[in-house]
């Protein structure tokens, strides 16, 4: 193990600023004195993310016919999903697309790639970093893995992963390369291939053949291991695939509070031990519900099934302060680098919870205007008008990512990550 | 990862016993045909252990005086140690003794190697096979490691290590090589040396460090990787400790029951999930009840401190009916070869608890005579007159184990373990 590593939190977030000094070049090459500019943020370095579920009927061209085959109802839901499609992009940068095996590829050989490589590039156009999720899950896995031999699992699950990793290269290029490796051997809910594979190989093989897969078939990827248990097996399960020589090249950590909001202190110990691996943190699926909590004694959250399960106005405080909470003390831990809300809206959540940030009917609860107040208000850059000094020189004072200088019309690009800085106006 | 392995349960127990034909020669070399022969069990091939830490006294000479000075006062203890010794050698053939390094060398320099042979070597003269608790572990470890650095801990923990297995090797060829891992680098109750090594470290160089010091130390020692958390968190670190290389000859499982028995369910479905390593399973440290059972909100047992806590004749029954199913249960797995239970006598017992099979007074509750019927009655080959046949062969139906044959006033040793047996009369 490489030497751990000690890593404060600092709630004034100073870590995510920097204060840069930008010169100013005209068309020749030469600085601009005392020349009118304006800086406007575009993108933040931290990933503001939420899953993209919602959004890839939209992105596919439109939601499917009805059953009922009434047209007035494919207009009324592409003009719901039009305007949720605004809400999510109003606020976020990175977006989780869907690719379990089990109903990326339902029968075998017949992969919706067309549909995910839609929906990925309709995420780009917009601005948007696409993450895959998940290459190697035991749960919503191919069903028709049951009928193969492990060892022809391993074959066709390699294959998977080279596949949909070379066919997304260049759209998405941040992978979970595996999911929940901690329970997977030992999951006993509904029997399936990969649990049989995993048990087979071990833990450590496992999750060296989906990183050692989907490197060699882009080996700039992102790759993450990602769990829920966030307990020592998953230290040690990390600690056993580092020594193992794995590149990981991001720790997943999933924090579906279904059961409560944790707290800073618990999410701060959290985030103290898996971070002395000295590897970023991804926050990858995130969620606070609205109404009422899932009671503390179920175990698998999958286990909780109820017929209605609403959005109440006392949930929905409850949950923007939560949601406040909770970004701000991950943001305070230099090792997150991101972190996923998983949901964008009640509708069709998982499990039903209201877990979204928006209602069934489109509106937006107080815990979006929260994100959206931290993420575009409070933790951004307004465009504002600077004046450059005799030599070309502008001081920006702002949040790590992506920005735009624009003077004299025109607009040229500015990253702020700690570089000296020099923009050339065209 | 070796290839999983499935070993089922049998509560006949008949892979404990043997069927086995035994040539009996004379002096000659040749058959001794139609001669009466007696054959007695020595030992079983299964460990049936217990602590000897109470003896450790009794051992090395006797109770040190009280501070009153009472000369009658030792003899009365001695008395008492020595009934105790009886009850115990009755029924145990595996002693583990305590090599808590806080209290082996409390002042550095200052090994109780001396007193510690004396009672090993007190074992091994009755026949005891003996076992060193542990080499490695962050608990009850010696304070003056916290005044060096790290790299000085980990120098004199490896000299630590080399120096007690070179010394008993002989006596003592099975070791503790590390205990309770899984929590060694996040243990915060107490700051000490050995935490922060393994948090330096990581878990997995850690036990790397424990083991290859031991096996440098003595090559044919049987090392062992013991923990008391059997959850996920175990099995993940086992497997990257396997995958790092590192040769575990046992996987010791402790068993604690203070919060209450576990059942035959979930005892094996612990079973189930350790065995498929193909490594054989040691119950290191069982402990069953006569008493009150510890709430069940306590998460470290170490937290429940009473005055009191008193053996009772409802818990005694208890505890009698739960020893039984649990040896039956371990026994019936074919990976367990071992179980060490947790104390001899409530007097002096960990956390004060009513654990012991013998109570303050040194009368034995139920469960000590459960144990003793088990163990060298229903599960024992009582002395049987044989007559061997034409050839000089007896066929003997026992346990695994250690015998001995009996003729013409001879009498030699037979060790029952599958292989085809002939013994010869001096």
């Amino acid at each position: 193990m490489r030497a751990p590593v000690t890593v404060s939190p600092d709630p004034s977030l100073s870590h995510r600023t920097l204060r840069s000094t930008v010169t100013v070049l005209g068309p020749d090459g030469q600085p601009l004195p005392q020349t009118e500019v304006t800086v406007t943020q575009h993108r933040h370095a931290f990933g503001f993310g939420n899953i993209g579920f919602d959004l890839v009927d939209l992105a596919d061209g439109g939601p499917a016919p009805s059953a009922a085959g009434a047209p007035g109802h494919d207009a009324a839901r592409t003009a719901e999903l039009e305007h949720l499609a605004l809400l999510w992009l109003d606020v976020f940068s990175t977006a989780t697309l869907p690719f379990y095996w089990g109903t990326f590829e339902p029968v075998r050989g017949r992969p919706a790639t067309g549909r995910l490589l839609r929906a990925a590039q309709w995420f780009v156009d917009r601005g948007v970093t696409v993450k895959g999720h998940p290459l190697l899950w035991h749960t919503v896995t191919a069903p028709w893995l049951l009928e193969l031999s492990t060892s022809e699992i391993e074959q066709v699950q390699r294959e998977r992963i080279r596949r949909e990793v070379t066919d997304f290269a260049g759209l998405i290029d941040t992978w979970d390369a595996i999911n929940e490796a901690v329970i997977m051997p030992v999951f006993d809910k509904e029997d399936n291939g990969i649990t049989r594979l995993c048990r087979e190989k071990g833990r450590i093989e496992t999750v060296r053949l989906a990183f050692e897969e989907a490197r060699a078939a882009n080996p700039d990827a992102t790759l993450l291991l990602n769990d829920f248990d966030l307990s020592t097996a998953y230290e040690c399960l990390l600690e056993g695939v580092l020594e193992a020589g794995v590149q990981v090249d991001v720790l997943g950590l999933q924090s579906h509070m279904h059961q409560g909001y944790w707290g800073e202190e618990k999410t701060l110990a959290i985030l103290e031990r898996f971070s002395r691996y000295g590897l970023p943190l991804h926050l990858t699926e995130s969620t606070l519900l609205s109404g009422e909590l899932m009671p503390p004694e179920i175990e698998d959250l999958n286990d909780h099934q109820v017929d209605h399960w609403p959005s109440t106005p006392a949930g929905e405080e409850r949950q923007a302060q939560e949601i406040e909470r909770h970004y701000r003390t991950l943001l305070s831990h230099p090792s997150v680098e991101s972190i996923t809300y998983w949901g964008i809206t009640d509708d069709g959540a998982w499990l039903g919870a209201p877990a979204g940030l928006v209602r069934q009917d489109g509106t937006p609860k107080p815990a979006y205007e929260v994100l959206r107040r931290l993420i575009k208000d409070e933790w951004w850059f307004s465009p504002t008008p600077l004046r450059t000094d005799d030599a070309g020189r502008v001081t920006v004072s702002g949040w790590r990512g992506d920005y735009e200088v624009s003077a004299r019309g025109e607009f040229v690009p500015l990253v702020l990550d700690g570089e000296p800085q020099q923009v050339q106006l065209p």
